[in-house]
């Protein structure tokens, strides 16, 4: 049996650390908020840095987190006892991560994922990355995404988020586990329309910071982003999503916030490659993961398999490949014959 | 019967003469393309800008406009054997100016509506005092809508917009006429749609604009822009419209674009009001008309009777009137009980 308020977050990046902070500022019931939260860190200078100084200036520069959020650099030891286990690892390199956990996450743990990606070579969402490999049954799973900067939530600024689970008791339980004077979780039980929400907005991002980086503005921006929310909601509807949810502050919320933040790392990706750099130089020339670069081939293979036409994805997943030249890309984006909207939207 | 390649446009505001441009721009068929584009401003300053230096520098500062956009200041002079009329005035005054209008417009004309603004007093939607004013059957009206800053377009930045119409012989002539390299449109029958998106967008933006005044993130911004279209969506659809029009380019793109944009000056008045000036104040710094301040209390009005909930307008409302504070505005947006989303958004 597992600690209902013991809480390991995997993963010290800024929305792992981010939500460490939230839990350990969160306002519900005492009996509802963790007690013991354990981020973990492959990385010894981080884990000291969160130990010593309450701080991970890497990633959440400015930010002081609480006393109770302790890092270990050992993943099992975080786990183990842990009543909710929070995943928030590049999602290209969850899976082996998870697998060498599985015996150490105690039988009884909610898993909860905070990953935005598909995985390459398999296209599976986290959901299905977490379940298969820690072996969970739906109702011990539950994923959280919405317009959430990360920095924006550690600075303690408003913010709104979405907590779907197959079981609406369990969304409710890490809704609570959350919720505080400036985190507001809204429920949910569609996994897989939360979850293709904040995936494909990291493709719509890249484009989007292609547009800027290209010297665009505001009006080709939002024709970019309604259109790219469009084919979102296209493939979610294709794996058994509900329309409103990408309406919703998973879907529409999430893509505008990244689309209209300078702390996005899509879009700042992307507009490094709008001036010219390759998906590979702009990785290198950013200090972080861009996920919409790793996942956009897995985003329009399963597309593809669906029969759903996605044409921003499209072009992002030829540019990253090093199949178009950006200098291509507006065109490709916004001209179209005259036509009636419907007919494309 | 009137010239079908003469244009008159009603209002030299930034709008107006960026459509002017636009028309003069066009690319399509010689048969389909304006030859002829009068521009009426009331201001004789303006028409002779326009006459002698083809520029509007009040409005469009920096844009030269063609030679074949000229200006007057008789209003009837304007209208008089042209085929199309194109209305850009303000929504409070249009229904005065096109009373004194109705006799010299041709009785084959099509009038295209740029107006964003529901009449105080009737709650009359552009379409309705058009039509009502001018005697038009509905295939003789359109309007045009969609993520269009008015500056980005006349410096011919890559614009989409919807051309709507009851008539899609209408809407697609109208299309023919404003079509270029660099603004494409789409055409469909929602009139109803494209009109609601374009005026509480304006409601909506002053609401984002706030939330910039009082130092908020770009996560409760895209919070409110989410719950904004919501909000918009249930209106409209009160009303007759399409959803899909909503989640197209003149509903969810026009409000991306005015909430993304430094140059939107009902988000820009809204900012004002942010950091406590009223709404009068709000007016009197800027030099243009914000029609979300205008509009707002019709646009309430008319949700209260179609028993359509609109928490951002409603807000709106009680501010611009001065019955709200502005520093307890960012509670009521933002802080809700824990819920599903579904039952709010």
């Amino acid at each position: 049996m597992s600690d209902p308020r013991t809480v390991a977050v995997l993963g010290a990046g800024s929305w792992g650390t981010a939500f460490a902070r939230v839990m350990a500022t969160a306002t519900g019931e005492e009996q509802d908020r963790a007690r013991d939260i354990v981020v973990w860190s492959r990385r010894p200078e981080v884990a000291e840095a969160i130990n010593r100084d309450h701080a991970n200036p890497q990633y959440l520069p400015g930010i002081v987190l609480p006393e109770s959020v302790r890092a270990v650099t050992d993943a099992r030891a975080a786990v183990a006892g842990a009543g909710v286990v929070v995943v928030a690892l590049p999602a290209q390199h969850a899976r082996a991560a998870l697998r060498e956990l599985a015996d150490a996450v105690a039988r009884d743990a909610v898993v909860v994922s905070l990953m935005k990606g598909l995985e390459r070579g398999t296209d599976a969402r986290p959901s299905q990355v977490c379940t298969e490999e820690l072996g969970l049954t739906p109702d011990r799973f539950a994923v959280v995404s919405g317009p959430n900067l990360a920095l924006e939530i550690a600075r303690g600024e408003p913010t709104a988020t979405v907590v779907a689970s197959a079981s609406a008791a369990t969304a409710e339980r890490v809704a609570a586990l959350v919720a505080g004077r400036t985190f507001r979780p809204y429920t949910n039980t569609d996994v897989v329309g939360v979850e293709i929400g904040g995936i494909v907005k990291n493709v719509i991002a890249l484009a989007v910071g292609i547009c800027d980086g290209q010297g665009l503005g505001d009006n080709s921006k939002a024709s970019v982003i309604t259109r790219g929310l469009a084919e979102t909601t296209r493939l979610a509807v294709a794996l058994g999503a509900e329309p409103a949810t990408l309406a919703g502050l998973a879907g529409l919320g999430d893509l505008v916030a990244t689309c209209a933040s300078p702390l996005s790392r899509n879009r700042s990706a992307g507009r490094l490659m709008g001036t010219g750099l390759s998906a590979d130089e702009a990785v290198a020339a950013m200090s972080q993961t861009a996920e919409g670069i790793k996942s956009v081939s897995a985003v329009v293979h399963v597309a593809r398999a669906h029969g759903v036409e996605m044409p921003i994805s499209e072009a992002m997943d030829r540019l990253v490949a090093g199949e178009l030249d950006v200098h291509r890309l507006a065109g490709l984006l916004l001209a179209r014959d005259l036509k009636s909207e419907g007919r494309h939207a």
